[in-house]
């Protein structure tokens, strides 16, 4: 079992999370919660998988993710005065998870025999857009959009899997490697505090 | 013909024609009133049928469907003013199409080989869905998410589908009891205005 | 090769645009004006490939796409401060796009054996969606349901291109008419400042 199945679980846990905080903070109904806590952690491989027509979706071949988001949305019911003690490892988790997510939709855009651009951004889709989902659920501008070098180190965990990839480095090693460089550069730019750039200079044309 | 099929087309003149007014309220355009009335009465069943795999989606297969749409959109158009009075009536066509819808839903995972767990989510999606996008599309947090017991319904008459069905009870009476149930708890639950809890003791963590 | 492939080309353009200058009004950061640049470019044809089940979806079978949209990106990136001063050529653009978009559209549901009527609603959601989706993605009320001819021009012109097929007039022929009667609606309609009607007299009722 690879170390990759792990961090999915870890991020599983992290985006069920915050998507039932985030809908907490709105005052949501435990309805409400339990729905973003699902469409944080499965939304950004059921529009992959969606976009490229494998399906049932992901979230549907598989009782893990489901099982995984049912534990943490109780505990969250449950815990939710306590989680903001967590939130630092919450941080960790979420990173791990972007990383493996990103991984898992590379590896999805190989087995459909996609180019490596597209490879890249059904990764960077998979783990960025199940956040775009929830901010959009809740109404808000997404968060990646907006403050948070997230598709960014989807992107460099990315290139590097096609550059080790093209060096003939084993697979398993390689999705490692890919991986971690991911959780690497969401943790750095966050820690820096590394932002995007945002056009300042634009003049509103309507 | 079974009772089911009069249920379905209550429910979707109800849920177009909330769609409809949602989109008035806003003061959309025609156009935009249309896609409201349409999102909202196909939405939760397309999303259902995108995330299966089962396609061209639901109203594509279904002429009667699109049909009912734009009846009751062109009524709701020039008989917005008397709507109000209809109101307690649409509510009771939007409960019987909840029941009809989730029974949809169930059938439709069944038939693709889905565990009941799953069926039950789709059955909810089916019902529930089509609220959701037109919340979001006129830019509101998802009213389902916030003070209806709604999904809560669907759940209910959905568990219910597989005890019958367990217990090998003919489908059509369990589709037709599950509906029915789910069309009970929806009206009983609004009338002595039962909620779902919200979390309130909730500190926000961002 | 088609006029309509210019136009697609030019649509493309314009649609890459309105995307990236909708996330700069919002300040969005870099990634997030990319992001709305492909969404607003791709969003209606990924939602009509999704409905019909044609995947993986257009962008992902087609590189000139995802490389004109990126092209625009840079370049509004770039020249942002000076956009305003193309407004008018953009505004040409779209239209132009907006014609080619609906053909397209239309033009695969053929493809799938669906109903004219089918047809037309899918090239109205491949012109117009992807507007929708960028809107609903900066937290607003798609400017199309509000205030712009805009679904109506992929409308008339779809009409035309049944009627056309009717008459048996040749396909080629039959497209490009019907692109460019899409394309005089939108410009005439735009220039005399019609605009679809509300219904005023509504009264609320919840």
């Amino acid at each position: 079992m690879s170390i990759l199945y792990l961090f999915d679980i870890l991020g599983t846990i992290a985006f069920a999370t915050s998507g039932a905080l985030s809908a907490m903070n709105k005052r949501l109904d435990i309805f409400g919660v339990l729905i973003l806590a699902f469409v944080t952690a499965v939304g950004g491989g059921t529009l992959r998988d969606v976009m490229i027509g494998y399906t049932p979706v992901a979230w549907m071949r598989n009782f893990t993710t489901i099982s995984i988001i049912l534990v943490t949305y109780i505990v969250t019911l449950f815990a939710n005065a306590h989680i903001h003690h967590l939130k630092k490892l919450l941080f960790y988790f979420d990173s791990f998870g972007l990383g493996a997510f990103t991984i898992t939709g590379i590896a999805q855009g190989l087995a459909f025999g996609l180019h490596p651009v597209l490879c890249i951004a059904l990764g960077t889709m998979t783990g960025a857009f199940g956040g775009v989902i929830r901010d959009i659920m809740v109404n808000e501008i997404p968060v990646v959009f907006r403050k948070e070098i997230y598709a960014t180190a989807c992107i460099a965990g990315g290139s590097l899997f096609f550059l080790l990839r093209f060096l003939n480095i084993e697979t398993h090693l390689t999705e490692v490697i890919s991986a971690v460089t991911v959780v690497v550069v969401r943790v750095v730019s966050f820690r820096f505090k590394l932002y995007l750039p945002k056009i300042y200079d634009y003049k509103e044309i309507d």
